[in-house]
């Protein structure tokens, strides 16, 4: 996080500093109020205290904490000290704040229809990820109440069709339970005779990609009847193209988690302001309209 | 860009690397092609280029070049070589492509909603950006005909309320003019007698801010009329939360340029794929020890 | 493994360059092989070949793919071209070999043992690596035959009695699977009562630690027994100040998995050279003792 | 260090953080201690601190300073506060120290062995260390008794063989003292007419690889009686597969220093663990569920 | 800034430290005070506060800020603290002291000579920069009284006779109008022709290049008497080998602003010692075991 | 010194690339001559080599190896490809290549100098670098003929008036000598009676600080008449403030080494230039004056 910061700053400062604050006093002060313009869920306050504490001179202070649910107006936080300071982090403790409470707000809708649909389905994200904020993002993930799929390539087995090409499901499948013991192991798979496969093949996780809600209450129903799904040995993970009009018909549908790339990809951000007010020194007395 | 790959594909395969590639046969090959599945234009091919070539062992290579518009179906460019490799760098070059094609196809609908509607009237951009990603996002905000705003504080001066709070606008811009030669000095205007007080003063650009298109009008008129908008020495720029169904209404009050933030915090992933073609047509009999 | 390389040889080479082979002449070329001098299993080459790349002048040549076993006196590899290139390369080159060769050599050890006891254990790794190395180390571990525990405390849940003194065990595998699905969520257990918790809260894997070679047995009865373990849904690793002499006691026991962290901290470097013979120029008469 | 500190600690936590520790309630607190299982020499305090200023919220203190001889059992050092950090920290810690206390341990044990066998002899290290660690070994080195050597290959002259078989050894070390004033000039030799060579030459060191101790004593008279030798203008080194059985045979020989490539490269970990105990409020008997 | 000084440092310390340091007792404190032996400007004060920082163990203190004029002798600062970490620092800090206020010093020479010629004209800086510093060097030349022409080749558009080689005046100064707009369009120019060419293309900025102070005083009257002149549309700059010599007689002409490359790439470095008072005064009489 | 070249393109093309360039035909191709304005020594072409290679579509050619002696209108090299490439490459190639030549001639001056009054004695530099750059410049000295004293503090103990008012002569060497085997061992002196010190107490090298030439003759007297200094093991080398106009009679006293913080600290950049030819294309008829 230190590092995502650093690069944020380094891109807007380099290499002659915020030209507009030079033309402030150096030695004026002010206070400024983070206010959320729209509902929705807060994340990204450790990114705009780091901002607040690499750029030096400015103290802040989030009263939300990431996961909280804000309303139109509500104020977040403050940042307070000198003015110069303050106005040179605006934007990036702003561009942070408002990307990934965007990620948490979206989340936190899919989160809410699902739940509404069915209380033991859980939404998670993918790895369509903006480059260089994975971490971040999947922590925006989990404030907008989500749950994180893998965190990347190294942390589990997903075999999708393009796999799937070149290894049949059932070799692909031992193969990665004898070299990579206690991982996941998820196939993805079209068809209800692929996810029967993969049961006894022993996968962990099946992934059922672009079916219809029928289809995948039938493999849903496939799994739970299985020895491994009575022993909690599988999951059933539902995805392809999820919409909030779309997604409460799959959840209705049983699987355990459905997982959705919008999450992460497509998620506008949250309009978050900073609304500044200046200290006037004491006896400053001069008419500011 | 070379760094921004690197780290995105650090964030993917750190310390294990990609398992799930890891149970495909070391010597297989295949050929992917990068298809659009909406219509759009793309931006980030450079990326996906160096996704291949950092992970080695793929060779890569792109019909459509940045700034192409793609129809839905349409075949962008191809991987192959390894399949190992070809999977492994699959997603990262997604994420980039998928992202910033993004940018470039929303950019796109704003370009050409503004050129209907005024064609002397141009769109940019804004530096509220991805952080980490501020230069790729900036030039696919070209790829899609628009332009860049600053791109960094470092760049030129733009007064906002909050820097105006603190010095009068005379005084600011005749300050900005003397430390800052030959840069942009660029005032945000609420209302009519800030724009006539910028432009006396010697602002090169004025910002037009939360108007409605009847104020911004004025505003333009103003400008136009006097001795140094005849001389082109300034320069009017609309803001102030635009949207596609509002945007057209502005252009038509004659602003040169407006700056719209969805752009780049905003805009949703352009939905891109990798189909792959395995070298080993189905059927292959190949006996596998 | 690129900034690993860069970062070694930075170390060596900073700031001055190689005092020594400044001495020789700049034209002056050599062969040289790289030689074992005792038997073992081979790791790293990868990182010899990028050590010559970032050197440059000398072009590297492996006979021996990671994971070979070679015996005392045999030729791995060569690298030819400028001498000088060559020798500021040979001692970067060579760190890199001879520790991830230990570590192969001394995880093939653990694993022929093993498996000689039990063909159906294996052998994995811990996550006590040298800081910087644990991608290059878990790959010599995989040269070596052995298989890899965790990458990192971001893949999976290993709950050890530090944790377990704040949550029942019970409580935190629940909660485990339900915030980090899909992942490994291990128990570590000194006694056999708390196998049956974790077994029965859901555990995927039980780590039985620093039991006797019987407790271990009773242990991996009771898992087998049950009907989580008859699902394949549940593994038994052993773990435990595992020697090469006490280990095969362990692997009859009838464990899935036996980790031993001597395979990252504590395996000696495989001793290997670098032979050089030099390019005697045509017609250079010099006698040479 | 504070890099690879950073490094060590994102090679452990990236992407989506330390899993086990999110189960942990927030605010728990502990208190943890570092407590050697074997007698040894402590190095790496200062790598311990530093993990616990990044990762935040625990407060270091360390009894035993680098270079401290603790016995099994005896208390290095606390980590204390919040429960969740100190045990994200704890692995990257011990990591560090392990290691680093294991090179000086081992360090400590050829310097006693050498010192009884000739208080004037003195271990030195090699180049032959972890790629990216040699800082952090060569000062572990210092803490358990021993000298480093060379730093990198920009700090001095050694011509081996591999740099001898292209020019004469009179030829290169006069080069070398004309372009590299105030250096060590060092010259490995395998017979006792290369040292007198080398003497002539003016060497600053003369290294005496795999020799046997009686040749080595022969080398060793040889430089005590040339006038350089009487005018401490030239050291004498032995090398050559040193072991804890033989290094004393070679120190009764008399050179001024004997190099252990072992120290670096093949030194096994000091078993450090940390033991918790955590805060339970005084008579907290709250029910969980 | 930090990053500049964390490389320094790393410069100067690896991977052995500060050998010299290490023979001083870890124990003995002191205090040192940064004197400039000449008069001149100073810059660079961050960067020393930065390196006592980054050391450790070492208060840093500066009396004189960046940009005060100092007389030889005059104390600037003073590093107190551990003796061991303020002569490490020493050199670190005074390379960044002595080089910036070196820059500030010949900038506050050409800018006296220039203001006594014509108080109405600037000096400032080029791109010409070292490598590595330019954001330090810039602000070295706004410490020593000058201004900065662009930070980067992203600034701004200056058309050079290599460029112009290429695309008429005209139409690349209108291209460069309606791609980058609001920024610097400034044409480099030979002859007074091409600054009339320049003039009415639009162009924000003349630079007159290796022209008598007689050609350039008529390009500065052409410019002032156009309609772009007189709407402040329109700046003059003056460049080409400017010397203290020759720069008055330019400056004299009228130009708004002259460049002058030797600020940046050829000042000398401004003498600055630091004189160190141990803490134990001449005549301690206390007992040294 | 690749990262010094990317951190100087990064320096100058972040964020929106080279804005000028863009105004050139993408397909547009040149050829451009490095060309020498003055007399001086080359340094610095792998820096341009590696600048063309980073920058991408340029080719580059150096005739001149660092270490040539040019004149005034010589050409160095070409860059030739693509014309945006060219010219993007241009500033930051050129601010290596005349800050590293400015180094490498002054050096020259120096040595040519000194060699004239005394061919026994060498010129070195001091550790008085620009930040970031000291490996470069240390070569440059190298490519202008002088010799390199100590690279870092890492590299050698070099006992000041700072360090001496703490521990006497005497004691310092003996414990230098004993911690730091091998190294160069050298003491400041600013009278005879200290030199006489540090040759009892076995230093290798005595600094002869600030005196006249007179007195440093009598110090290379004491030294030459010394034992040590008989058996070759102490050098004297001169400093304090040394001009070209002063260090003809310093050298002329006889000592081995003057060392010159000017050279690095104080060299005026080598006016070098790039001069293009475009290629016009075949039947490209327009008229270019």
């Amino acid at each position: 996080m230190r590092s995502a910061v650093a690069l944020a700053l380094e891109e807007d400062l380099a290499p002659l500093g915020d030209l507009t604050s030079s033309l402030i006093p150096a030695t004026a002060t002010g206070e400024a109020t983070f206010v959320s313009r729209r509902e929705g869920v807060v994340a990204g306050t450790a990114c705009a205290l780091e901002t607040a504490r690499q750029v030096g001179g400015v103290t802040a202070l989030f009263e939300a904490a990431d996961g909280a649910r804000v309303s139109a107006g509500q104020v977040l936080g403050t940042f307070s000290g000198s003015l110069r300071s303050l106005l040179t982090a605006e934007r990036t403790a702003l561009n942070f704040l408002c990307h990934l409470s965007g990620v948490a707000t979206l989340t936190a809708k899919y989160v809410e229809t699902v739940r509404e649909a069915n209380p033991h389905c859980r939404v998670w994200d993918t790895r369509k990820t903006t480059p260089g904020l994975r971490a971040l993002e999947k922590a925006a993930v989990r404030a907008g109440g989500g749950l994180n799929h893998r965190g990347s390539l190294s942390e589990g087995v997903l075999l999708k069709d393009n796999h799937l090409g070149e290894v049949p499901i059932a070799a692909a499948v031992k193969e990665a339970l004898a070299r990579w013991p206690g991982r996941m192991v998820e196939v993805e798979c079209d068809r209800i005779d692929q996810v029967s496969e993969a049961l006894e093949a022993g996968a962990t996780l099946v992934l059922c990609d672009n079916m219809s809600p029928e289809e995948l209450a039938s493999c849903v129903a496939l799994v739970r009847a299985h020895p491994r799904g009575k022993a909690r040995a599988v999951l059933v993970e539902a995805s392809g193209a999820m919409t909030l009009a779309t997604v409460a018909d799959y959840a209705r549908a049983g699987p355990d988690l459905i997982s959705v790339g919008a999450l992460t990809h497509s998620a506008p951000a949250l309009d978050i302001g900073l609304d500044l007010s200046c200290d006037t020194a004491p006896g400053h007395e001069q008419p500011v309209e």
